[in-house]
């Protein structure tokens, strides 16, 4: 029995950061005029969507009886036009012609715009190279307008820094969702199409807000209902693409690498089998005689169980080529998942290291990928952990395309009961500097392709978006998909200009819920990792669900994640000269850095390197006391967090308000046991007593 | 999708104890006569089946051509008959006659029976008081033949010591069974009866071979399909019981004490409403309309998540006594189970001890429960451990009839697939000297009732029936069920002689079997304790399925069931000085002896006490020491199993042969799992090396 879940398509939970709130007098004063006399140009499906998005949000920010009217003539206050289209208005009028030397055509990429006001001509002009980038551009302005900045001040030129800026849906057809913490599929249920089509049309709306340009729609584990979206399924994936394309977003499908022995006779998906490559071939022109500007596939393939080239003797660039070489024609891509790691190892192995592997599987493979291949690599050499280094592949394949992987859907990081804002989680890894070509040669310079001369380069996150009113579960993990977005636009924003711009958007412009929500969302991730396993170590959640606390519950398994804790210390000796080695594959200035104890941040101490209890970290504090103090911090400011968000009761929409007080109180009820097990486990084990004397069970 | 089980039922694994092997030359030659000439008399269900065994049987034991023509007059070798009808003989013969001066028909009870033989008359009568008594009396000859016992020494009086001889099935309607190890129900299939009847047939005549005379079909928990078999699916009790009749098995449904809830519109199940009262009552009467000797209710109630009477502020006197009452006019038992305790404990909590529950809960009802009431009483204070101590509730409620609950199915002994046979275990528990009226007040004389003059008493145990083809998974797991059957009719009887017969009637006379089998089975349980949790602590399993080892699995859960291992030491303390309390629950003799830990038995040390890892046990050896000693006792232990058991494999059949060579293989892969997991653990937290130096992870 399914219970039929209805959604209020006019609640600000459900309208998220678009909900257009309506201006304040002083600002409407001013800018009436101007807000009410624009002209659109363009003749395309994306020209309609901005249309159609000007007048969904004009009449709520002006007034709800305004009608917009769009004049067809340059005289507008307003002028939103692509480049071509500017030049002919300007053939025609002076005006616009006295502008253009001031117009940085030239600065614009393809999908970026500009908005510019000009005093001289009561000005404001909307441009860029492409209708994609009018679109990103309008809703730049909208958002401009929303925050209330001044417009007679603009002079905004914005490219995306990445060209690939893409969520991954690990949504299956059946409607469930892994590791999807917000109700059930948008897209699917019962293996067909959801009928709710315009909820689709709201997401891309969102997602374009954000400048999000390319989404996979089904899981990257592929079964067998989710194989047949490349064959006698593609109809749900034409219709998904439509809808997806009227707002500039490109549609990829994961896909089953052993999709021919599949949905063919042929008996192997070895990839240098002439009938396997033949069959991609044929079976990816059948998909691009339908959709032309298909994406092309992501290939989860020798992982966790999934098959891929090795099971044939064949190695990973073999099998992406394969694939890469069916998409070539047709101008897509393939993209290809660096998360393949030994998931049987056995716990009294301390030679195999997990976060060794993505280096040890691909490195060496480097040049050998198609200019179309694009390796997608997890942030971490783990697994979305709370915390973990920044892996050491980055940047070590100069002649290969690379994409960082992040996660916005909460797996370890609270599930959406918790709050855990990850931006600025995500800028230590954008920000992380590889050493690649020397000093500066951060994260965020390889995989915008600048470092190595590349395109086929970018962002790619797994989405935390669901069927929930809210699309998220938690209303304040919206922030996440916001900042996602926002960051791989442009990862030199600053995590609180991207957090004051949600808030603002979302919830207006009272200073007293920008000051609170700005505190709790900056510290959430900080709050959560006090409360969840200390100084890098990572894991001890429950097995499977990987929600709440086990501090055993990975550690004698066979998945490569453990801690190592006895009675006299703690950790996991990653070091080259006495551990896994797993330190030397970075850079030589990260390399020596984790080598040591000493120079080793404490942050990641427990990561890559065994320590006695009794080691005193740089704050001065031991280690051991060091898991006290955190534990019983990280619940007190879980009730911090309660205590804020409560006095917002009157300034919040209600619906909001309700949802994120239940969520905080699992929260505490989820940091209380979280506290109470590691501090007993580790009193228990060390048996060495907190120095405060406080209550350890 | 299912797959079609294909089970043949001429193989031995089938055929189980009763495949009735051909008897050795030298034994025929001295038998074949009175072999081949028996008469039987009687006319009952019982009768017919007693014949149609018998016809099974000789021709097996005989020849494969002998065909069994029962002589209809006294005069054959063999008499089989009741007392009633050998004085009907005896009237008109003056043989028989002769003989009834000789034949103690008084002390016969009502099951019992009598096998002797007459060397003047050369006569070998079995007699007895019912046909029921015959039945067993007739496989108890069966087995004797087989063992190839001599016939002319027999006699043999022999009456069931405990009247409820019970087994409980945990199987669902939709044919998983609960805790099931060996396949799926051979009663349910999608809410349906099976096809194979035949099947349940041979399953009553297994039962009835070891005096087993009442079943309880349907699992515990008792869901929304199973409710209803008092109900619209009471078709399906009605064909089971007609086969289990005519074995002398009397039918029992597991009742979901909220019936009249789902079944009928009342809207409470207080057991003082009289309107609940009145349905029961009706409900009852049409249940005894439809199957006139139906045996009654087993009852889980208030446990685990069911519904029971403290829903209603009642005790549980009142919720059996309302159904009692109702099963009172037509003889029925009500059966109510004591396994009641807190499952939503806080592991912080350590007043709170779930091993006191049943005395705590129950204790003070005594004298309170009707005449029909009988309280199953798990064999020990958690759940069905591979060691804990003996529940104090029996014997310490005179006015109570009580029922002794052993677990026949592996749930935390293997599952089936690592050896353990258990009658060592259920020995010590029934030999267990409660004190209750003074020394040697055994369980098994407080659950025979003759300690406080009691007939509705007895044995009751969860069964480890399935459809796979041997019926319990491992073959020799249905060494269990045989010798939980013989038990139950006489706990007197040794370990060694049921373990003797068992292997005869099953394997046959060769030496070698004999005597590696017995070794195995008599020392598997003691194997399987070394190997998994030490000194009566318990649990250390994996949650929820309960195979496999995890240390911590149970630590931090809301189970009541915790080792609370630091690194000084562990165990729980239950003393009534410094503890729990629970010692206190015994009578005073054993109460003393577990009080302290000088007088504690090595074997319950943890479960009584927590004792710093370098407390000397009697053995000499540290706690620590005793651990790492015997977990690599035990992985070497399950290498001698199997290095017996290879050595077997000409001279068993070749299916069962397979059939346990494969467990084997598993069972060593558990135990070295769980020796490596313990020792690591306690090597880890006790920072304590083994004296020997062997391998700890």
């Amino acid at each position: 029995m399914s219970i039929k879940k209805f959604i209020n398509k006019k609640s600000k939970a459900y309208q998220a950061w678009l909900s257009y709130e309506k201006l304040s007098d002083n600002y409407l004063n001013k800018n009436e005029e101007l807000l009410s006399n624009i002209s659109v140009y363009g003749k395309t499906n994306l020209s309609a969507s901005i249309k159609e998005e000007l007048k969904r949000a004009l009449p709520k920010f002006l007034a709800a009886d305004f009608k917009l009217n769009f004049k067809d003539r340059y005289q507008n206050k307003i002028l939103i036009a692509a480049e071509t289209e500017v030049k002919e208005i300007a053939a025609g009028s002076k005006e616009i012609s006295s502008i253009l030397n001031n117009v940085e055509f030239g600065e614009l990429d393809e999908e970026g715009y500009l908005i510019k006001y000009f005093k001289e001509q009561d000005l404001l002009l909307l441009t860029a190279a492409s209708d994609q980038g009018l679109l990103y551009g309008v809703f730049a302005l909208l958002r401009e307008i929303q925050q209330e900045n001044d417009l007679l001040e603009l002079d905004l030129l914005s490219n995306p820094k990445n060209n690939l800026r893409m969520l991954n849906h690990w949504d299956n057809l059946d409607g469930s969702i892994e590791r999807g913490y917000a109700g059930k599929s948008i897209f699917y249920k019962d293996n067909q199409l959801v009928n709710d089509l315009k909820r689709i049309r709201d997401y891309a709306r969102m997602l374009a807000s954000i400048g999000i340009n390319a989404l996979s729609i089904n899981n990257v584990n592929v079964s067998y209902q989710e194989t047949r979206l490349i064959d006698d399924k593609i109809e749900m994936v034409i219709t998904i693409a439509d809808i997806l394309r009227d707002y500039g977003i490109t549609t990829y499908l994961s896909a089953n690498y052993a999709s021919p022995m599949q949905l063919s006779s042929i008996d192997t998906a070895d990839p240098l089998d002439e009938k396997v490559r033949l069959w991609w071939k044929e079976k990816t022109a059948e998909i691009y005689d339908e959709i032309p500007d298909f994406g092309g596939f992501v290939v989860k393939a020798d992982s966790e169980g999934r098959p891929g080239p090795f099971t044939y003797g064949r190695s990973h660039a073999d099998g992406a080529n394969m694939m890469a070489e069916a998409l070539e024609p047709h101008g897509g891509l393939l993209i290809w998942r660096c998360f393949v790691y030994n998931c049987q190892q056995d716990w009294r192995d301390k030679e195999t290291d997990r976060a060794r592997a993505a280096y040890d599987n691909f490195k060496d493979l480097d040049g050998q990928f198609k200019e179309n291949v694009l390796l997608q690599i997890k942030n971490g050499p783990m697994d979305f952990q709370v915390r973990e280094p920044i892996t050491p592949l980055f940047g070590a394949m100069p002649e290969t395309n690379q994409v960082l992987e992040l996660q916005v859907t909460q797996e370890y990081t609270g599930q959406q009961k918790d709050l855990c804002y990850l931006i600025p989680q995500w800028k230590k890894v954008t920000d992380f500097d590889t050493y690649a070509e020397g000093e500066n040669t951060p994260v965020k310079r390889i995989v915008d392709g600048s470092t190595y001369n590349q395109k086929n380069t970018g962002f790619a996150a797994v989405v935390n978006v669901g069927n929930d009113q809210n699309w998220t579960g938690h209303h304040l993990a919206q922030a996440n998909l916001y900042g996602y977005g926002r960051l791989a636009w442009n990862p030199d924003l600053s995590a609180v200009k991207i957090t004051e711009e949600w808030i603002k958007i979302t919830f207006g412009q009272d200073q007293e819920v920008m000051e609170s929500l700005l505190r709790m969302l900056l510290y959430s991730w900080s709050i959560y990792e006090d409360y969840t396993s200390p100084l890098g170590i990572g894991w001890m959640v429950n097995p499977g669900h990987h929600y709440g606390v086990n501090v055993n519950g990975y550690e004698y398994s066979r998945w490569g994640t453990y801690h190592r804790a006895d009675h006299e210390g703690i950790g996991v000796d990653r070091s080259v000269a006495t551990g896994t080695g797993y330190a030397g594959q970075y850079f030589k200035e990260n390399a020596e850095k984790y080598e040591t104890i000493e120079n080793c941040p404490d942050e990641l101490l427990l990561f890559f390197h065994h320590v006695p209890y009794t080691h005193e970290l740089d704050s001065g504090k031991t280690v051991i006391q060091h898991i006290y103090d955190s534990h019983f911090r990280g619940v007190a400011a879980v009730k911090e967090l309660q205590g804020h968000w409560e006095k917002l009761e009157e300034k919040v929409d209600s619906e909001i308000f309700e949802n994120v007080n239940k969520r905080l109180k699992m929260q505490l009820d989820n940091a209380v046991e979280w506290r109470d097990q590691v501090n007993t486990y580790f009193h228990r084990i060390s048996g060495i007593d907190d120095k405060f004397d406080r209550k350890i069970y």
